[in-house]
C-alpha cells in the first residue's frame, strides 16, 4: 500500500516537472542557433523568456528502431513524396507517424552563461607541435592541467582504479608488473553491454609516462606487452577478435598518465580521427624505425578556439592569430 | 503553350510514378536490415512483393533545418515526454508535426542481387601490411586493380583532369612542373559551394607515384610543393585559414595515382579516420625522421568483408580467416 502511494507521487511529480517544461517551452523565444551538427542530426538552440530566464534545448533525431514490429509500422505509415526519379532509383521525403519518429531533447532551464558556453559549438584550429614546442609551451601547460578541475577528476578516477579503491569488479584484466604491467577496464563513457560500442581502456602501472612524447624504444616491451594481453583478454570476455579492434592513444590525452584506447571498429567513437587519435600500431612501428622518433617529430592535433594550449601556442607566435 | 503542356506531363508523369512507388511500398513485406548506423541515423532494408519482386528502402533521419521560422514552428509544435529530470537538467522524447520531421529515403525496385549486396552491410576487419606484404601480395592486388570498373571510372576521370580535357574549368589552380607540379579541383563528390564541407583534391602531374608507399625523403619538395601552394589557394579562393582545413592521403587509396585530399575540419568526411587516413605532415615528418620510412613501415588499414585485398592477406596467412 506503501509502495502504492511512493509510485503515485512519483507519477505525479514526473508528470508536473513535465507539464511545466511543457509550459517553460511554450512560452520561450528562439533566440540563437548554439551549434548544429548535419552528420549527426543534432541541432542546440538558446532559448529566453520574456522575464529573460535563460534555456538550451539540445534536439537529437533519434535512430531507427530495428524492432521488427516499429519497421513494419514504419513502413505501413510511409507517406511518399517524389523529389527525383531515375530508372529504378527513386528518391523520396518520408512523412511517418511522430511517434515513430520522435527527436531525443535535453531541456536546461535556468541556464547560466557557463552552460551555454558549453554547448555553444567552438571552432577548432590546427596546431603542429615540434619537440622543441613541446618542451618550451606543452610541458608548461601540462603542469599547469594539475590544477584544471576536469583533469583532477579523471587523475582521481585513475589513482583510485590503480589501487584498486574503486571499480575493482569492473577490472576486466591486471598484468600487475610494475614496469610493463596495467590495468585494463571498461571507459566511464561504456555501459559494458552494448558490444557494438565497446570501449575499454588500458592505464599503465608506472607512474611518470605523460604521453606518447615520453616514450622511446626502451618503452616497446611495454607498449607490446600492452597490446598482446589487451586484446587477447578483449577476445576472452567479450568475444571480439583483435582485427576489429581500433586501439589508439590521444594526442594531446585528456590527462597526462599514459593510457591505451580500445574501441569496436564499427563504433565511430569522438576523438577517433587523425588529428586527435595515434594508432598504437603506428607508435610501435614508428619507435622500431627511430628508436627518438617522439623525442623528433612534429605531432599535429586540433584544438577549441577558446582552448587554453592553442592561446599559448599563438601568445608565443607558433600559431596563426 | 507548348512549354506549359510540357510541365503538365511532367508533374503527371511525377504523381504518377510517386503513386506507383507508393503502390509498390503499401504492398512490399519487410525481410530483413541491410544495414543500420546509429551514429548517422539511416536504415537500409530489404523488400519484397508477393510475387517476389525485390527492392530496396534507404532511410535517413533528415538534418535540423537552422531557418527560424522552422525553428519557432518545431519549438511550438513540441510535445514534451518526460524521460528523466535531475536539477535544471530535463530528458524528453519529444513529437512534432511530421511535415517538419520528415525522413529522406530512396526506394529501388526492382532491385538485383547486386544491388542488395551493395547497401548490405559488411563487417571490417584490420590489415597489417609490412613493407614485405606490400611486396608480395598488396602490389599484386594493384595490379589487378587496372582491370576493376569503378577504378577505371577514377583513373579515367583523373587523366582526362591532368590533360585538361574535361572540367578544366573547375580548376582551382595548377602548377605545371613535371616533376613537383600537381591540379588542385574540387572533389567529385562536393558541390563546390557549400564551405563546410569544403573537399578538394590535389592530383600530382608526375606518373607512377602509386601511393605514399612509393615515397621517399626525394620526394620531399613535391610534398611540400603541394601542401604549400594548395593551402594558399584554399586561402585564396574559399577563404578557409590553413589551420583549419585537414590535410591527408588515404591508405590504401582508391586509385593508385598520388594525390592529396584537403578538407574542411568542420567536414567529418567519410574515411578521414585513423585506418583510412594518413596526415600529410605526418608523412613529411617521417620522410624528415627515416628517408626510406614508406620503405619498413608496417602500415594499418581496414578493408571491408567482401574484399579482394583482404581475401588475398587471408589466402597467404598473414590475416586471421
Amino acid at each position: 500500500m506503501g509502495e502504492r502511494l511512493e509510485l503515485k507521487s512519483l507519477v505525479n511529480n514526473a508528470s508536473m516537472s513535465e507539464r511545466q517544461a511543457q509550459m517553460w517551452l511554450k512560452s520561450a523565444l528562439f533566440k540563437e542557433v548554439l551549434g548544429s551538427d548535419t552528420s549527426h542530426k543534432s541541432l542546440f538552440i538558446r532559448l529566453e523568456q520574456p522575464s529573460g530566464e535563460q534555456g538550451v534545448f539540445l534536439l537529437n533525431k533519434s535512430i531507427f528502431s530495428e524492432n521488427n514490429q516499429d519497421i513494419i509500422d514504419l513502413i505501413n505509415s510511409a507517406k511518399l513524396k517524389e523529389l527525383s526519379k531515375n530508372d529504378i532509383f527513386g528518391n523520396y521525403e518520408v512523412q511517418v507517424d511522430p511517434q515513430i519518429n520522435t527527436i531525443q531533447s535535453q531541456l536546461i532551464y535556468p541556464a547560466n552563461e557557463k552552460i551555454i558556453a558549453k554547448y555553444r559549438k567552438e571552432e577548432k584550429f590546427i596546431i603542429k607541435e615540434t619537440a622543441e614546442d613541446y618542451k618550451t609551451i606543452t610541458l608548461e601547460f601540462i603542469q599547469s592541467c594539475q590544477l584544471n578541475l576536469t583533469v583532477c577528476y579523471y587523475i582521481i578516477w585513475v589513482y583510485n582504479l590503480l589501487a584498486k579503491q574503486a571499480e575493482a569488479e569492473r577490472i576486466i584484466f591486471e598484468d600487475p608488473d610494475i614496469h610493463n604491467g596495467f590495468i585494463l577496464s571498461p571507459d566511464i563513457k561504456w555501459d559494458g553491454i552494448n558490444i557494438e560500442n565497446l570501449y575499454v581502456l588500458a592505464i599503465i602501472h608506472r607512474r611518470g609516462v605523460k604521453s606518447i612524447r615520453d616514450l622511446t624504444s626502451d618503452d616497446l616491451p611495454l607498449l607490446e606487452n600492452i597490446r598482446n594481453k589487451s586484446l587477447a583478454a578483449i577476445r576472452e570476455k567479450y568475444d571480439v577478435r583483435s582485427d576489429q579492434i581500433r586501439s589508439y592513444f590521444h594526442y594531446q590525452p585528456s590527462f597526462y598518465h599514459l593510457h591505451v584506447h580500445f574501441v569496436n571498429l564499427k563504433y565511430d567513437a569522438p576523438a577517433s580521427s587523425t588529428l586527435s587519435a595515434v594508432l598504437l600500431d603506428d607508435v610501435i612501428n614508428n619507435l622500431y624505425i627511430a628508436a627518438d622518433y617522439y623525442k623528433k617529430a612534429t605531432l599535429s592535433f586540433s584544438r577549441k578556439k577558446s582552448d587554453k594550449l592553442l592561446q599559448m601556442y599563438r601568445d608565443a607566435g607558433r600559431c596563426q592569430e
